[in-house]
This record gives structure tokens, C-alpha cells and sequence, in this order.
């Protein structure tokens, strides 16, 4: 049974500024929990099923709290509409931003508004091997529900940094390429050097005047057809996969 | 005002056999609204607020019936939570499907479920000049409101068959590739011609054992991270884009 204090605590987690006050966040679904479960992330409180947890064999000292409830429960606290397997409570944890190595990519958001659109970013950075990504401090929250859901697992791997993007992007040391209409075809760049910035902007308006004085290159998806745009996601895994190709590894 | 005739009408629409059975389906908000009123497609009726109709000086000749209402009146019959614009009643093209030039790339989708994937894969198809996507009987209908919101007007361009596929892959003329984990790089691919068939599986359990036997090559996007899969829509615009950028037109 999920506890009343533990039922309001988790219905207030659905905001941002009571995960910000907790700090803690949660994690729901059988395949996310599991891989949560294997990381060394501090769970303060799992509820499952009785069949997930014979079905897994959780240990007991890998939460704080681990507590046997119905399906109903998890879905009488959660966002999910059916959820017969897990739910766990989780510490956000500290980390900062140190320059990453010369070889390596770095996304910058440049105000994603849409919760789904942030968590297939960070699924796609996972694929591509992408381990931070700045946002903007208007980017929508990292670990609002519906993120951590679009983001399947990936949000283990992938660390985000919320900071104002120009102070950043003005000592850049390395380049910053920017997703546009009418840049240059990513079918036809050459890179100077493996690694670097990508910036992608905001779902109806791009990127903003003031992040785009400091891009120094324009990347564009070539198009075949009429479609006039991509959604901010698809635009991301593109321009990765092409990256990834070019700088060969 | 709708009048409670068209309210039913529209209401029943939201489902697949009503709009089998009428043969119409309804496009929602103003930008979709626009542009299929641009187009050539037959529309029964035409429900609008008076702003969006003295924004866009909208002909009474492109609808059998042009009638000014509310934007509750829109939210109250169609699927949108906000629509301050326009909804409008078409009628559903009757089209074949013929085979295609030596040169063009069809997607074919086995069994997709999810009508927000299926409006990503039509709207990628745009982007890459795809205009034709070949659709198992249980993939998800191409009329269906959230299919028609996400494809955002590329449903006036693509044309969506539905049939069973292995009849038509064993007799295809011109090579099958299919989208699986662990086949040939789309980055290290040597394509023998430019064109041909490529075939997008479920969400959940990829391409079916029949369709997979007349696919005559595996194809698969690199990983350089950690994350398990990527949803279907980003792979589909990845391995269209690695397609076209091979093929070179």
C-alpha cells in the first residue's frame, strides 16, 4: 500500500516546484524502473506490484522504502494510465558542467518547450553517444514525468545543465554549429575538427537572436520534398546521425 | 454555429468506421485548415471563426458549406483542446496505388499502431519527396485525427495504401530494405541503384516474420551510445535521410 504521506508527496511531484523544493523526482513503467534499478542512483522509495517484484527479485537495501502495492495505486499516483509493475522515488542528483574533451558532442537547447520533444533528445544524444546537454533555463524541466517517460531509460546516461546559453557559447573554444533553415546541406559538410556544440531551438520560433550571434556555423537537413519543416526531434537525430558519420567515430 | 446534425456527424467521424462508412474525415486548426484549402481536395464543409475568415478572405465556393462559429463550438466537436481557427468536414480521396518509377523510394509500414508515428513517418516521407507509403491492413488509419494533426499538411501530398503486403514485396521489381537492428550500416551502405522499397516495422516487435522474408537487405543506423532502440518515427527519418543522401537526388 502507498501511504497518504508518500500518495500526496508523489501527486506533488507532478510540478517542478516541488520536485525543486524535494528534490527528488519519480521514475514509473517496468522497463525504466528496472533500468533505474541498475544504476547506482539513490531510490528513497520504490512501490511495485507483488509480480514485478517476484518477476525481478529486487533487493531490499536498494531503496530506502521498498513497498508492495496494487497497479491502481501506481496509477492513482503516477501519469501513466496503466502502470501494473513499479514506481520509484528518486534523489535529482548535483552535478556541474566541466568543458567537455575536444573530440566530444555537446547539445544545447535553446528553449524546448515540449516535454516529449526533451525526452526523445535525450534518447537520441544516448544513441549517439552524446553525454550533456545545456538548456536553457526556459527548456522544459528534466525531470518533469512525461521527459523521464520519452526518454526510456536514456535519462541515466544523459546529463542535462540549465544555464544561460550566451555566456557559455561566447568562450567557446570549439565549434558551434546551429540547426536552420538555409545553412549549409549536412550532406555536404566538412568539419574542421571532430566534436563541438549543436544547437537546436525553440519548437515554433528556432533559435534566438541572441544564442545565434554566437553560432558559428549554419547546418540545414537538405529537403526532397514540400513538408515545410521537421518536428525539433526528428531535426536532432538527423543532424546527429550526420555528425557522427562525418567525424567517423 | 454547427448545427447538432453537423456536431454528430463530426463527433462520429473521431472514429475509423464512421469515417469508412461516410467516407469523410475533418481537419483541424489553422495552419492544417489553410493549407488544405489551397489544395484541390473536395471539402463538404468549412466551420470557422470570423477572425481566421476575415484573416484569410476565405472563397464560399472552396466549401459546399462555409458557416462562421466559436472556437468552443471547435473544441466542442473536434479532438483539438484549443482551436481558435477553423475545422473542416473532407471528403476521402479514392486512390491506386501504381507501380513506382525506377528511381522512387516507397515506405512500406508493417503494422505501425501508433497514430502520432504514423504522422511523424508521413510528414518525413514529405520532407524526402516520398509520396507514396504502403501500409499493412493493421497500421493505423490514415484519417485518423491525430494521424492528420501530426502528419501537419503532409497528408494532403503523401498517399497512404493499405493492402497486404507480402503479395506485393514477392513481386517487387526493385530492392526491399528493411529497417532491424543488426544489419548493414546506413553510413557504410553501397546502394546497387537509387530507389526502392523501405520497410518500417511495429513499435513493439519490428517487422513481422513474413514480411522479413522478402526483405532483401537489412539495414540498421549506427549506435555510439548506450540507448537500447530508438522510436520509429526518428528511425525512419534517419534511414531516409542516409537513403537520400546515397542516392543523390
Amino acid at each position: 500500500m502507498i501511504s497518504n504521506k508518500w500518495t500526496k508527496l508523489i501527486k506533488s511531484l507532478h510540478l517542478k516546484k516541488h520536485r525543486k523544493a524535494e528534490q527528488l523526482f519519480f521514475v514509473e513503467g517496468e522497463k525504466a524502473v528496472l533500468e533505474l534499478l541498475q544504476s547506482d542512483w539513490p531510490v528513497v522509495a520504490l512501490f511495485a506490484t507483488e509480480s514485478f517484484l517476484s518477476a525481478h527479485g529486487v533487493h531490499s537495501q536498494r531503496a530506502d522504502l521498498l513497498q508492495s502495492c496494487s497497479s491502481s495505486e501506481l496509477e492513482r499516483v503516477g501519469t501513466f494510465s496503466s502502470n501494473d509493475a513499479a514506481l520509484a522515488v528518486v534523489r535529482i542528483p548535483q552535478r556541474s558542467f566541466s568543458p567537455p574533451a575536444p573530440h566530444e558532442w555537446v547539445l544545447v537547447l535553446d528553449s524546448i518547450n515540449d516535454p516529449g520533444n526533451l525526452g526523445t533528445i535525450i534518447r537520441i544524444a544516448d544513441w549517439y553517444g552524446i553525454r550533456h546537454i545545456l538548456c536553457s533555463e526556459d527548456t522544459a524541466d528534466a525531470f518533469n514525468p512525461k521527459v523521464i517517460a520519452a526518454a526510456k531509460g536514456s535519462f541515466l546516461r544523459v546529463q542535462l545543465h540549465y544555464q544561460p546559453l550566451v555566456p557559455l557559447l561566447e568562450h567557446a573554444a570549439r565549434p558551434v554549429y546551429g540547426a536552420y533553415l538555409g545553412g549549409e546541406s549536412v550532406h555536404q559538410l566538412a568539419l574542421a575538427a571532430p566534436g563541438g556544440y549543436l544547437v537546436l531551438g525553440n519548437e515554433a520560433n528556432g533559435i534566438s537572436a541572441a544564442v545565434g550571434q554566437h553560432i558559428s556555423r549554419k547546418v540545414t537537413i537538405p529537403a526532397f520534398g514540400q513538408a515545410e519543416s521537421l518536428n525539433v526531434g526528428i531535426a536532432c537525430a538527423i543532424i546527429c546521425d550526420n555528425l557522427r558519420r562525418l567525424s567517423g567515430a
